[in-house]
């Protein structure tokens, strides 16, 4: 399948190596191309410059968020949640229209501090805000609740026994996003009905964040046991 | 061990019942031990009047809160979390001073129908408003992430192995707690740090109540794969 990831942040790229693993086309959504190629900069992760990261997945394309949502079937928002209405917009409506839009992503708010709030909860949803921007692209969440080398290969930890959830209006969407994890190695997908759903695993980020600090490490999930 | 469960529906009930179990002196704490006596209602739990249910438990004991905390050398908190301030006023705070109050309960408002919302979240939590409220008590919180009959046989799921959190200010209560944890059937005990990241539990919440809808029964709860 022909896949946009919307992001070069570890997340991104984390994702994009992923699904490129498992066979797909991948094609990074960016800005400004030239620019991203020209950064020699180390984030605070400690991620080589795009460039070379870029050299090192020679399968993996790169172009602007239009292009790379127009050339794909299936969408990937994977940027930091307070830039998602931006990306979106350069993105373009009509490029994500009746397309699968999988928002990885989290409404993370940095401005007070470590660790961070969420810029919205509880009545709304980043996904519902997503999804009410361009509501022809069919949003489907899901990945939120781990981190990015978790998403991308969930056998990393406990041989893939954990669980991920998957919220959408769209039923069909919500197959195909289940099918995607299925390939990634995630073997237990928990639906959990409509979009709004999504405000459960968004909340549930405020616990992640507690517990990343207490265990020391990214690498961790939860089971659902029933 | 002597111990207070302020709350009268089912999970004070449930949680004194499994305190009894495993050998405590449990005495339930209400406003007004003549009426919760009186009441025949059954609660939209489908629960049987407390007088029966009293009956059939014939080692717990009933008074008000003031004199079951009076009494207790551990004080649990399981009533509503929109009752926190006004059942903590009639414990009285001379009553919880220096004691260990375990804080089960979560900050559900069910003004605007369902699922409920969180009437404090992400920049506070319900534990740390109690906490500021009784400041010489002990406040750990626990227990909030689970149903009432989980909370007090986690082995009837999956043999007891999933998570339960830990957090509190006072480390000696937290290891108090814990070890209460563990006589209940408790294996696992993730302790979180102090007060303030009971925000990732009581947020952990948003997510339990979709996944209840999603599971379809409350007899379930996650296991950290770490």
């Amino acid at each position: 399948m022909r896949i946009a990831v919307l992001g070069t942040g570890v997340v991104g790229r984390t994702l994009a190596r992923g699904l490129a693993r498992v066979g797909h086309h991948v094609v990074i959504g960016t800005r400004d191309p030239e620019s991203t190629l020209a950064a020699a900069e180390t984030d605070q992760h400690g991620s080589v410059a795009f460039a070379a990261w870029l050299r090192e997945n020679s399968g993996i394309g790169l172009a602007t968020f239009a292009d790379a949502a127009e050339a794909a079937e299936l969408v990937v928002f994977a940027s930091a949640g307070a830039r998602a209405m931006d990306v979106l917009r350069a993105a373009g409506a009509r490029n994500l229209e009746g397309k699968v839009l999988l928002d990885v992503s989290n409404p993370l708010d940095f401005t007070t501090g470590y660790p961070p709030t969420l810029f919205v909860k509880d009545t709304d949803s980043l996904a519902e805000q997503i999804q009410r921007a361009v509501p022809r692209a069919r949003v489907v969440k899901a990945l939120n609740t781990v981190s990015s080398y978790v998403m991308a290969d969930p056998t990393a930890i406990d041989g893939g026994d954990h669980t991920v959830f998957v919220s959408s209006d769209d039923g069909d969407a919500a197959e195909a996003v289940t099918s995607l994890l299925h390939e990634l190695g995630w073997k237990d997908v928990l639906t959990l009905g409509g979009l709004s759903t999504a405000r459960g695993p968004e909340m549930y980020v405020g616990l992640w964040l507690r517990m990343l600090a207490a265990i020391g490490k990214p690498e961790f999930n939860v089971r659902v046991v029933r």
